[in-house]
């Protein structure tokens, strides 16, 4: 007999009966609140084309890297998960994808894929049995008959979702056809692209080259030199600008910037582009653009977020076989302090500019982050990310940026996922945390209720609507 | 209708009944003692002159960086709140920049300065109502009526504050005229200097030419070469501790000590005085210096404690503008191991000698302090400092240093404040959050309640008492 | 009249009463398993001669510099404890130790040294009074008269203790002839050693030259090339293989590893082995032998375990005085993510292999370890070890590990003592704080109740026998 799945009314409420009530209550004031994603990775063709997604594997397994890097960890070969090397897709049978996750399913007991995916299959699919090997067949033809229907498509979900704006991330060098083809649609969805300039601003990204040639033609500009290369970035942020973009987004190894002058960055420039740099002008260069960007933004409006201190593709030879973000990225010890010098003594004191910080270095999060973010107008802090967006990860953002930075130099939460079903469990999830840790506050007395009613809001839905500029589109009232 | 300020009982204590209960027990034994207040930045000028406190402005806002940098972070501009600039106080009315303060009073919700606040609001000022724009008349009216009477002059607040000694930190080249003064006064408060030679210490200060040579005037000695600089030190020590002192204070950016030959270290002296020094050689000075201290100490007796890790004046403009220490300090990663380990070589078994080490770095509590501290006879832990002294950086302090450490390698609480009305407010603070950790223990039976009992009392007084000697004085009992 | 010494059923389980009760039910289901015991630092010599102990102080004060390491950093000095030094051991009456031992018992306060002790007294000894100076004779002679039974003879411990097996630390140049009477002797306590072969892999051990020389000889090779030197790792990798061994250990200052060509290995072994090497090639030649270590376990089976980051002997009068070991090794900060890249780019991938990882740096877990452990394949993580492996510690471990490599990527408890007695209390720490844990989870609804009770048996017994591969055995049943 199948293990039930349930999922629980006070689920992540701390068991204290008075904190966990005053939580539930909390909860209850925020949780139809409209979902602000403003940090993601969904695919806006799934809105353009607004077609049926096809069945579990192909939908929750083979792209989802936090999946299956856990898999892969115990021993699990990635082409039994039917994700994709570099020769292509394997032409594993989803059904049977599907039952190699469900066998390993117990692998993440406790993590928050867990608690992301068992509220997918109980509000979602409606499902009330546990996924183990026993019923990974039930599982899947569930979902594929559910995934069959109206009610299921991307655009309908997105509603059913309670969704005012997703933001997607999109390359420089991306023509937004989908996001082109959903503002023509008529559909009031609101999904807006990101400005991730990445691809063109790394010099030792794989795609550099063919990006940059892409961008070249996308913004009609003369890239080979640094003042046109400046313009062609301005031309594509003004047509992000144009579809709905309120942001720009950059993935760098360091958090390192620099402020060159015109002539030094100029003849950086033309190194990158005749490709003879070195690793320290690449990441001289991956610092510079951080500031050019900063000057832009204060121009056009753009929040910046800042995602650095990742290890890239660390598995050298899953890289080889499988290519780039296969769950071998790995954090490594981040500087902001002394990083951050160069493009702070610019333009840190600006109230016109929005940078939101990011990390994965937790013990930058009351040494450096929440000082910073607690003294310069220009900084914000962005919320727990990647390997610590589960429950133990959120409060751990909380308690160590609170004291020093408050909760208004926060920007309440991102989802970052390219899993567009666990967008409502992921957000659902963060408020559950938030209003768990304000209701310890309140029954500490080192919070006034009233005080706990407002940030319950602010944090579910105020702070990010206000950070990352949604608020001010005509659409929206504030 | 104003919101009510209500200061309950049981704050800061856990949720769960039986600990609060008991938490609540501990504290009772412990909420008169009186309090020990070794570390902190009162002026003596306060208890020299014993005049009326001006205005809530002055006296809590515009001189606590703590503050301002928050309202800052939010795009408030310093002018506002009446912080001076280099070019001196402006010319704000401090009703209107109370007003200032009021409307952004919410920014501070859940930090320690919040708590704290509202600890001198409600009990000092016996205000019943929130503060908030609607209500920052009334404070400041209120606070204007009581600040006049004479049961709020200085020296009649600290007996009313229980205060059984307090240390104020004082530059090297300080006179001490009111240290002095207080002496001759009759009064009998115990308000002590601490000896911080920072500015004679440090070549790369910006006062140091200036500090230098009121150093050598208030010492008499010829501080031009190695051996005068040193007894120099030697005689403004003696002077310190002939007006009470028992303690030296050293913020340095780094921890790192050296133990040069004194012929390598005279050499290095003449090129400090002659300022002809490079970064490093500053930096291999000031680690020279904390070692010639320790010897001093052995000699005389001063505790010598040891703040590292700050990156001082990190804002540029605000420097440049407004000067030294204005809310632009922001913490580094901090080495102890091998920083402190030529002065640990030479002093680090010495019994006689008392090393107290802070941090702002907690990665560093676990990893290196604790187990440093459970070692060597001449180091102790001070407690959570600067941006981790609310209720989450002072749990964590004992969390992450107890099982190491123990709590005898600790040396009670600093206040570490220029806010002398929230002295009290922050010993409450860390004797409840000390009061709930023991609380805890024992409900968790890892301590006995007896144990409990007795440890409360010495953090809360006896381990302050005897890390800074303050025990030995002729006119206390131990 | 002395005060009591009371082991509650419900000690380390949080206060809240559905999370205690619920905890203690857990805890109820493994608190019989036996113990795996996979590291740790017994003396085989006590299993193979079966004397009785002598007294208190040489079982439990003067070997342990968990214990003496507190006092000393109070200013005990080591020779009143019965510590020996280079000169031998002092002459100090064990029961006059013993009683500076418990005069300063209270030092321990909250630590888990005192968890660890007041078990053995209450639960070994029978004793019911707490340690102070006034029991300090009664203990003793308890302890004394216990000692002399036969049912505290140290096999019938090690039974009494449930021990299924037990893994002993051993040099590489160490005949094993302990472990050969323990084979040979009919007794059934499993009893096995790990192969540490530090000393004659680390250039810079103090015993570098004397090892290498015994490890020559009981290997029978000539290693003073190359390839004899390998073999001779690979011979009596071999011969510990032959009496029970699962398990090789490394304890390193650094993870670095690298990955050098056999010609490039030759030339540095030669000129190890010349003694001409700089600190630098020492430390490649440490990092090279990480990656010979996995070859050769990929070939014959034994788990790899790597003990990384302490400085050793940080206190160098001590060191010169008293020898290695006294209680002066300091943590480090420690990278894994670029230290460990050559290993892993050559063997990360393998099925075959098993790399657990340990740290003292615990800013690593949630950046570094469980990133990497919820990737690679041949990577697990350690237990909180050392000075984190208290209560607080071990929580720690769990919150900062779980959510990005969950439970299945951990190994179990290890217990790493050379207090044999402490073992039974060790372990029954770890499986009540991870019960309390897995309750906190299920009450929290982040883990259902079967998964928990499956959970509760793997981390108390099932994940240290496979992971260390004590299952394989033929005496045993899966």
């Amino acid at each position: 007999m199948a293990r039930k799945l349930i999922l629980s009314e006070d689920r992540f409420f701390p068991a204290e009966p008075e904190i966990r009530r005053l939580a539930s209550d909390l909860y209850q004031s925020v949780c139809d609140l409209p979902i602000i994603s403003p940090h993601g990775h969904a695919d806006p063709a799934w809105f353009a084309r607004n077609e049926s997604f096809s069945n579990a594997t192909d939908l929750l397994v083979s792209p989802d890297h936090y999946l299956y890097r856990m898999l892969y960890s115990q021993g699990v070969g990635l082409e039994s998960l039917d994700v994709p090397s570099r020769q292509g897709a394997p032409s594993t049978d989803p059904r049977e994808a599907w039952r190699v996750f469900a066998r390993h399913f117990y692998l993440f007991r406790g993590t928050p894929s867990a608690l992301w995916l068992n509220h997918v299959f109980a509000k979602l699919f409606g499902i009330e049995v546990a996924l183990e090997e026993e019923t990974a067949n039930l599982y899947f033809d569930v979902i594929a008959e559910k995934l069959a229907q109206s009610e299921f498509l991307p655009r309908r979900l997105f509603e059913r979702f309670n969704i005012e704006v997703m933001a997607t991330t999109d390359t420089a060098d991306d023509a937004l056809l989908h996001h082109r083809t959903i503002a023509k649609s008529g559909w009031s969805g609101r999904v807006v692209p990101t400005y991730r300039p990445d691809t063109v601003v790394d010099p030792e990204h794989e795609h550099f080259r063919m990006s940059l040639s892409r961008f070249a033609s996308e913004s009609g500009r003369d890239v080979s030199n640094w003042r046109g290369y400046l313009d062609a970035h301005r031309t594509r942020r003004r047509h992000f600008i144009a579809m709905g973009a309120t942001a720009s987004d950059h993935g760098h190894p360091t958090a390192r910037t620099a402020d060159l002058s015109a002539a030094d960055a100029e003849r950086l420039f033309s190194r990158i582009h005749a490709r003879t740099f070195s690793p320290e002008e690449a990441e001289l260069f991956r610092a510079q653009m951080l500031t050019e960007m900063a000057q832009m933004s204060l121009e056009d409006g753009l929040v910046i977020q800042l995602h650095p201190g990742s290890y890239r593709d660390h598995n050298r030879r899953l890289y080889q076989s499988h290519g780039r973000d296969r769950g071998a990225d790995i954090p490594q010890p981040t500087d902001y302090v002394r990083a951050l010098k160069p493009q702070l003594d610019r333009f840190g004191n600006e109230r016109g500019l929005t940078l939101i910080l990011f990390t994965l270095d937790e013990s930058a999060y009351s040494r450096e982050l929440a000082p910073l973010a607690g003294h310069y107008p220009a900084l914000k802090l962005g919320p727990a990310w990647w390997f610590q967006d589960g429950p133990e990860g959120l409060r751990r953002f909380r308690e160590l940026t609170l004291e020093a930075a408050g909760f208004y130099n926060t920007v309440g939460f991102n989802d970052d996922t390219r899993a567009f079903l666990s967008v409502p469990a992921r957000h659902d999830l963060a408020r559950r945390i938030d209003c768990a840790f304000l209701a310890q506050l309140v029954v500490e007395h080192r919070l006034a209720l009233w005080e706990a009613a407002e940030l319950a809001i602010d944090l579910s839905y105020g702070l990010a609507r206000r950070a990352y500029k949604f608020a001010g589109s005509s659409s929206e009232r504030e």
